[in-house]
This record gives structure tokens, C-alpha cells and sequence, in this order.
């Protein structure tokens, strides 16, 4: 038996990958795994919106703590987010797995597992991929959406005056992440607030609606933490912007656990994976944004500001500089 | 300074990554590096050829023996291979790229540089990437490209009586690997040997001028050995195949080398990495195939037959089977 082939055959089965016209989008796989390439047929009018993502053993999950369902998930989830963060519809994605032997078995199904269930709830179709053997496992994966040409939500494009909005409530992955730093996350009654790290939500029908309505001037996710990516897009748009503190929707914090020094603000304006949308609004529009879409909160945090400073402004309307605090792989 | 930024700034610097038509294809990069996702218009008619593929430390190279370049160099063209294997014009490519710390000087710099080589060479424009941190160099690729709907060249179209076509010589990768694996690699009249190795030459003209004149019937292109990739393209397409072993254009290898058991019928075989095109052709269209297409000789090496089997014919035209002892990651 040809071992390279028949993981890919498992993957195959595990995760829906039948070239076909997905229920959602326009776009067409002509052809699937096992050839050289994909063939996608791409209608007129639409972009393809791409992107990839990197999900590597102990820096992005460690494999004795994350269960495997939750790296399929979360791997594909993330990539998936940044489709999402353009205001686009995910349609196909590409897998790179590099694996040792020893996670070929029960491992990689519970993998393929939850890869599979995020593939499902975000409709997306394994177009193809590569598998290499080595001794962590690591994991690639590049998305392809769809958009109408002209559409696209960038980082750039925010303006002096824009409101600021997040969706949902932020830091509660950094929650789950501290819990697991302090050796907390194997008590029962913790173990929910660790879902948000492990599955995140991905805000893929948000990112649409604002995209579709012209709503919005600039979007990006939130991956790195509301520090760091509200300071890339302002540099992108070569603005400033005012986070007013009391307006952040930050996570939930369990006395027990803020009595142990968890900060709900700190996890909300420096944690990462959070997935929530940032995105700027001219005022004209801000009425048409509601509170809530499909049940996920819309909250205004700050405004876009001329200048380059990003600062954080307290209760008693003082401002500090808000520093990018979140995450950065190669901080010096 | 923030670390991640930085590094890709000098990645943007260093490789061609300017939104725009890129010369020689139609679609347009509306949106490159800096942002969520890339955005791609590709015009009416086209398909997108997309592939994915890893090279990792210590599988794909050892940092210690391949010049930083080539690692470069060899990374992107391998992927890039898969594109031409369809037939299809490369265009834009994702990096993903995970590195320690202490790669991220000079070792970097060699490695952009031969990135940059060949990109320029392919015409191919970084569209969008992604940087992790971690103690092996892990890099992942995504290539899109474009091809005339309906044109591409895929593994399963090979009929019985079709003639097998190779380009190039066969095991000048193998060549190259053996010397290092021996540790002859360093001796310097053996050098040259080497290059096939560290630069592979890709056949994007080659796959054009098949798919875009409709000679090809099937497509492959060599990464994991003849007998391997023989054997995928006859699975593919429900055919067994017969090689005429004195018809294969193995290797030269210099009768120093012969004399320590270098074979260059067993490294044209199975050796991988020589990305020379494996296609067939059916028997009426045999004679437009030329001898040579822009230097590159076009050699029939055997043909498609009935039933399975892929087996080799020896001068006495007697054939043993053929089996596929190329590149397998997870053979058992």
C-alpha cells in the first residue's frame, strides 16, 4: 500500500472535497484532490479573495493539551477568518499537513474530525493540498472566496470621524489560553470557558452583510488582539483612532478567576484569537448598523482620529497611548 | 519595532509583490501583501490552477548543506511545477514561511534572494503570506495560475495505445542528492552535478505549448520518480503502461561516480525532484510532437496499455513490473 496515498484517501473521506458548485457561492471546483493542481472557474464579476495561515505544534496548540478536533477546527477557523475580515464568502481551501508517524492514527482522524466540522459550518470544499512526514506536526491552509468585484472591505480605508465597532465580546480566548497557561483548564467548571479558545466563532455572514451594504470603510479580524490590529489598520489608513474604555464589550470574567488577577480589559484590548470584526463606520451610516446581527452584539468602542496616535481613553475622558500589545511572533 | 512587521516588509522588498497585471498572464492582483486576504480578477474564459506545497527542514533540505538560495529557489519552483504539470500560466503565489529566530539574518537574506530568482524567472508576484515563529524553517507555497477553460491537462486522460512522452534527462536530481548523501557533494569537480538538485528547471513553455495546442492527452509532472508518478497517472486513468528501458534519457554519470554504484537507469526510475513533464500522446498527433521544444528534448519512452499493470521492457522486450519506489512521505 502506498502510504502517502491512502492518508490522502483519509482525508478525502473525512472532509468534503467533491468537486462540485458549493450550495452558497458561484464559484465552480472543476477539479479536486489527486490531480497536480485545482481548476476553479471563477464567474464573471467576482474576486477571488485569497489567503493562507500557518498552525504550528507548541506555538500555535500543543498536542497534549488542545484535543485534536479542536486544532482541525481552529486551524481551518482562523484561515477562514481572514475571508471573512474582507467581507468575502469562502468557498475552497488547500491543506498542507506535515505530520510525524505517531499522529497517523487516532490523532489524525480526531483532526480530520473537527477540520471536517468547521468545513461544514463555514461550507467550504477541500480543493487539495500536500502531506509531508516530520517530526511536529504542522499545518497550512489557504483559502479561497469569492466577491463582487469593487466590494472587498480592506484595512485602508478608514477616515478621521469613523466609528469604530467590534462584533461579540473580546477576550475570551485570551480567558481560555490563561487558563490553560495557569494549569487551570482541566477543572470541570472552567472547561467551558475554554470553548471560545478552541472553537472560535468566525464572523463570516457579518462580514458580508457589511461588505454587500457598502457600511463599512475599513475591516480586518481579530487575531492578535485589539491593540495590535486596530494599530495595523490605522496604519493602513494613516489614521489615528480613540478606543473609549468603558465601551469595550470585554469577556466575562468569573470573580474566582479575577480574584486570581485575570483583567477582562487586558484580555480584551491584548488578546489574540479572538475572530471578532473591527471594522470603521462613517457616521452618516452608523444608523443603519444594529445592535445586533444574527444575535452577535455590534458595539461602537472609539473613533477614527486624524494623526497616528492610537490611545485609550478612561472613564474620566483622559487619554494613554494604547500600545500593540497583542500578539507578535517575532518581537524583538 | 514590531518584529513581524519588519520581516515582512524586508520579504516585500525582496521579492516582485506590485499589485498589477503581471506581464505575460491576464488576471490582475487587485490587492497584494498588507492586508487580510489578496484580491484576484481573473478575466472571463480562465480558470484558476491552484497547488499547494511544503518544504520543511531536515525532509526537504538540511540547512546545513543547501545553500540558503536554493532553498529559496527550489521551494518555489517545486510548487510552481505542479501549475505547469496542468499546463496552466503561474501568476501569483502565498508564502508561508515559519523560522527560528536565528534564520531571520543573513540565512533570510539568501533564501529571499533565491526566492526572488526565481519568481522573476516564472514571473510570479508574491500576493500574500504568512509568518510564525518556531524552531525549524517549515515553508508552505500556494501558486495560482490561470488556463483557458477546458484546456488544462489532467492525470486521468491517458488511453491505451497513447505514447509516454519525458522532457529533459531523468535523475540529475538523484545525481545531486546521492553525492550528498555519500558527502561527495563538497568536492569540487562534482559541484555542477549538484545544481539539478538546488535548481530545478520547471517546464511552464513546455506545459503551455501541450495544453494550448490539445497534443497531451494526460500531464504529470516528475517530483517523486518516474516509476511513482507513472504509476499515479495510469491509477488516475484506469490504464496499465509499458517502458522501453532503452529509450529512457537517463542521466550522464561520470564513470568515477559508475565505479562506486551510482546508476543512473535506477536514479531515472526513481529518483524525485527532476520536474521534467511525463505526458501522453496520442498516436495520431505523435508526429507534431517535436524532437526538442525551446531546447528541452521531447523523448517517447514507452507506451499506454490495457489492463493495470505498469511494467519495463527490457533490449530482449521482455518486461518485469514496474513498481513505484519513488518519494513516499508515509511509506509503511
Amino acid at each position: 500500500m502506498n502510504g502517502e496515498q491512502s492518508l490522502i484517501d483519509r482525508i478525502r473521506r473525512a472532509i468534503p472535497s467533491r468537486p462540485r458548485r458549493t450550495i452558497r457561492s458561484a464559484s465552480r471546483l472543476r477539479l479536486g484532490i489527486g490531480d497536480d493542481a485545482a481548476l476553479i472557474s471563477p464567474p464573471r464579476g467576482l474576486d477571488s479573495v485569497v489567503t493562507c495561515d500557518a498552525f504550528l505544534e507548541n506555538i500555535h496548540f500543543l498536542p497534549d493539551v488542545h484535543p485534536p478536533d479542536s486544532v482541525g477546527y481552529k486551524s481551518l477557523a482562523r484561515a477562514t477568518s481572514d475571508i471573512a475580515a474582507m467581507g468575502g464568502v469562502p468557498c475552497f481551501f488547500l491543506l498542507t499537513l506535515a505530520l510525524p508517524a505517531r499522529r497517523t492514527g487516532q490523532w489524525l482522524d480526531g483532526f480530520l474530525a473537527g477540520m471536517s466540522r468547521a468545513a461544514r459550518e463555514y461550507r467550504l470544499v477541500l480543493a487539495g493540498g500536500d502531506t509531508s512526514c516530520q517530526p511536529a506536526v504542522a499545518i497550512s491552509i489557504t483559502v479561497i472566496g469569492e466577491i463582487t468585484r469593487g466590494a472587498a472591505l480592506t484595512r485602508c480605508g478608514a477616515r478621521p470621524g469613523d466609528l469604530i465597532y467590534v462584533s461579540g465580546a473580546l477576550g475570551a480566548a485570551q480567558l481560555g489560553l490563561q487558563l490553560i497557561r495557569r494549569g487551570l483548564h482541566r477543572r470541570k467548571s472552567w472547561k467551558p470557558l475554554l470553548h471560545p479558545h478552541c472553537y472560535p466563532a468566525i464572523r463570516i455572514a457579518l462580514g458580508r452583510f457589511l461588505a454587500a451594504r457598502h457600511l463599512a470603510s475599513a475591516m480586518i479580524d481579530l487575531s492578535d488582539g485589539l491593540s495590535t490590529d486596530l494599530t495595523r489598520l490605522c496604519s493602513s489608513s494613516g489614521t489615528g483612532a480613540r478606543i473609549w474604555q468603558d465601551r469595550i464589550p470585554a469577556v466575562g470574567v468569573p470573580p474566582l478567576l479575577r480574584a486570581r488577577g485575570f483583567d477582562p480589559l487586558a484580555f480584551a484590548l491584548h488578546g489574540g484569537d479572538d475572530y471578532e470584526l473591527l471594522f470603521t463606520v462613517p457616521r452618516r451610516l452608523a444608523k443603519k448598523i444594529p445592535a445586533r446581527h444574527l444575535g452577535v452584539p455590534l458595539t461602537p468602542i472609539g473613533e477614527i482620529t486624524r494623526g497616528r496616535k492610537v490611545s485609550l481613553a478612561g472613564k474620566d475622558g483622559r487619554a494613554v497611548p494604547l500600545h500593540p500589545l497583542g500578539w507578535d511572533h517575532f518581537r524583538g
